[in-house]
């Protein structure tokens, strides 16, 4: 997909809302547990409710592989399915992956290649050799973490480094990779007053905001703040959208959840 | 595996060398690709050519799950068989890991419960709570992303915070976090004069050493700088050992390699 595509589409829909998939057994209704792929049912159902409010999907990949072959079959039936009956979405593996260049080469080839993932998410620790693998492959996206909306975010993301928080020493190293323009970043919403400095290093790049609503952050803020030309926001909901409702009305009450942000944004834009 | 097994091994055998499985289809010996699993049959005979050599076996995940379903499946085999045959062996899951607090507790069950292994690699940048969930459990360990010896560990990992290179913060940080106890580093060999340094803040710890040989670390350097009175310290070599030979003969030339590194490390402990 490109980005314009991805522009495209948040105008067509009034919305730039990522719904995450974090689907996670304990907290799917129950009567989905007798399906043969209960992981698969319970994304599939979630999909075919928010489909028309959100414009990415993005299934974390821990969730998946917590349940080792069978929670990677379920990942592929979910990415495949996507494909097949939404190709216009934009799919984002939450993989949070970096390792050194040849094995990071591996990670892209898998997520890109093989699951047909728009766009992967990455750690920056190891440097410029672990993200610049992720960069290499037309209209595909690597997400880097630079801000996250956690606790452990203060540990080193916002230490002192040169008179600059280390997030904006990431921001700013890592959009002098090679093929930046293939880059996104995950900025945590806790704080969105942070967003005018983040947007002052990268105008352009599209952000993944996360912890708009349960962890805190506020909607009006984040566009505010972080708001580009292009849009350039895809603000992700996870649990509040998918475990709305644990009764055998997930999917309405799901989707309910979503059409209250859609129209929240569809208000900003 | 409690440490002081894994410390009991290393005098016994005399040696501190992990051997990396890094399996790769495209530099297997052809004869093996004709196996059901090949990926699987090169890395049990690597492990049955090696096993009295080493203390420990660490499987890069990102080459198996390259694979998709069928890398998972040899994934387990691998760490199923190491638990079999070799049981006291150190187990080592490379997959430089790390997401939100019960993002991370997923992690940690799929590595250290459902596929059993000792420890899994992780990575520090999110912090505290991403971190934590994976020392919630005994004798099981999490091996720390610190300086790692790739090139691009210089775009953050030795950026000066308050006046200290950020792996240095990320030591004193992490030594600090709950079961702390349970944390090993991972810190490479290509300048190994700052493992004085590093020994100062961690001084107990085990240390996971790769780049040792083909990354121009100096083995007699890792000991003078990096061993504590436990030894403390795990040598890591892939490559150089596993694709000695690209022949029938792969397995004895890895042993080869294997009894090279080995020789070295009982004449320096």
């Amino acid at each position: 997909m490109t980005l314009s595509q991805l522009t495209q589409q948040i105008h067509d829909k009034k919305s730039f809302l990522c719904v995450g998939l974090d689907v996670d057994l304990e907290k799917i209704p129950a009567h989905l547990l007798q399906e043969e792929d209960p992981i698969f049912a319970f994304a599939k159902a979630i999909i075919d409710a928010t489909h028309d409010l959100c414009v990415a999907y993005k299934p974390n990949t821990a969730f998946f592989e917590a349940y080792g072959v069978k929670g990677w079959q379920a990942l592929e039936k979910t990415i495949n399915y996507l494909n097949e009956n939404y190709p216009d979405h934009f799919t984002i593996a939450d993989a949070k992956r970096g390792d050194i260049g040849n094995t990071s080469t591996r990670y892209a080839k898998a997520f890109y290649e093989d699951l047909s993932f728009d766009s992967v998410t990455i750690a920056p620790y190891m440097g410029k050799d672990s993200v610049e693998p992720f960069l290499d492959f037309e209209d595909k996206f690597a997400i880097l973490l630079a801000l996250t909306s956690n606790g452990g975010s203060t540990d080193f993301q916002t230490k002192s480094v040169d008179g600059k928080p280390l997030y904006q020493e990431v921001l700013k190293t890592a959009s002098q990779y090679k093929n930046s323009d293939r880059l996104m970043y995950v900025v945590g919403a806790t704080k969105a007053e942070y967003l005018s400095d983040i947007r002052a290093i990268v105008p352009d790049a599209f952000l993944l905001v996360p912890g708009v609503g349960a962890q805190g952050g506020s909607l009006s803020e984040v566009v505010k703040y972080g708001k580009n030309d292009q849009v350039g926001l895809l603000v992700n909901s996870s649990r509040g959208i998918i475990y709305a409702s644990q009764g055998k009305d997930f999917a309405q009450a799901a989707r309910a959840k979503a059409l209250e942000l859609q129209q929240q944004m569809a208000g900003l834009l």
